[in-house]
């Protein structure tokens, strides 16, 4: 069901991952069925991907480039319960033209409970349109590529 | 417990207020007690009162004057559940030299299940200072202490 | 990307919904780029999902059959802001032996602002595992399939 | 006007509490205010509270005493940004018949942002009515009182 992992690597594992992210579980963030609630998952996929994207763009050192959501998919494998943290593997999977496509392991207490993928466009703000990666960052997006 | 409620109009009844705001529940907004949590009550509060202020500014016409938040109280009366929506009814309770109170009161089914107060003190944002309230909106607002 | 509309019904239509839900949009819904944020946006999909399982289900009548979120995906498509109301119509999409896939499209002011897909699993929660889809509740499902 | 502070300690000082929350900020609880919403504070509130309380009813072993929340209040003293943790320091204020009072202070990067308190009231859930303190629990809390 989760698109990007059906080529690639065994998002499932934590060995699949070498960025991390660690969110704390809120109270809040369960229902009614007593276990964290789907939505709240998405957050957490959201805090991995903002700390993952600004690292690039942060190294990138160019302002006027943003980037806009354009699609998130999580794949949810097991319940998650408050207290404790859970702590998101991020790493990138595709370069388009305008656009890359990430994937995100999630793990409570060493095991896997849910996968996510998603895509972000680079957008410039200032005029209002979908632009391509430059070269610059094109350069960084495809070492970090090679890494895995 | 609810101060701006102590010498005032009981913030109980749905009588107390004119002015409304419709909120629906959301799945997600129930914790694991199999309620709505405490936190989204704070949401519902915050829906009414940017209603309600937003209706004297807009009358205000002012563009130059924001508001900050200073405080917010709630008394928690009855459980709540979803789905359906609570009512929120606004009032305002006192003007102050820099700052205005209101009150609300939070219903279901008609049925009140909480009470609030909030503070909220006038502010310039391009001088980064609190102001007092001017001229024109305080009147508009006697106005408004008056109709009760 | 939204895999569940491929070969089906164009879910940036409103005509492609039968069933509908509408949520009212919160302040606190949006985030620090001035729009609705994404996870928001799940939330809404859940409040969908919800009311209209819930419909089939008590239809249904048993008691005994509940279901989990296997997955989501919510492609995003356009901005949206506070205030006001969205509305997500839901449909059924594809009838699994264990599972259900469903499709939503959000609307805001007749304006198309995203689709989503989900899958859910059919499970016996005192058993603690997955089951078909009973005769009776299949029955019912593929009537509203027919319908489109 | 946060009433628990009267005549207490200074809840905007870290030296005040002795027990500490720390909950990471998420990107979606900032605002189109930019930055984190009044809202994402009684969350974070509850945090605390959750944890504090919870500490005293685990060494206290009886199952069967629950509490409800009666009320909450908050005092906002400075604008939060996205990224990073807020630790919240909770202490117990007051000891009722059926009720305490717990305080709270929020600090990030070492700098207080808001005070709060709030009232719970123990409750015997399968009665469905509010409770006295037990005595055995109501000796732990005043050895807590005392330490401050």
């Amino acid at each position: 069901m989760n698109a990007p992992a059906d080529n690639g690597p065994d998002l499932t594992l934590i060995g699949a991952f070498r960025h991390w992210t660690p969110v704390s579980l809120r109270f809040s963030d369960q229902d009614s069925m007593g276990h964290i609630n789907n939505v709240s998952y998405a957050a957490y996929v959201e805090q991995a991907r903002v700390a993952f994207l600004d690292d690039f763009l942060r190294v990138e050192g160019g302002g006027d480039i943003g980037y806009i959501l354009a699609s998130v998919n999580i794949d949810y494998r097991r319940e998650m319960h408050f207290p404790g943290s859970v702590d998101i593997g991020s790493r990138l999977m595709r370069i388009g033209t305008k656009s890359i496509t990430t994937a995100y392991g999630l793990f409570k207490d060493g095991e896997n409970v849910a996968t996510a993928g998603s895509v972000n466009v680079f957008y410039d703000a200032e005029a209002g349109k979908t632009v391509s990666i430059p070269d610059n960052l094109r350069k960084i997006l495809e070492q970090e590529l090679t890494k895995g």
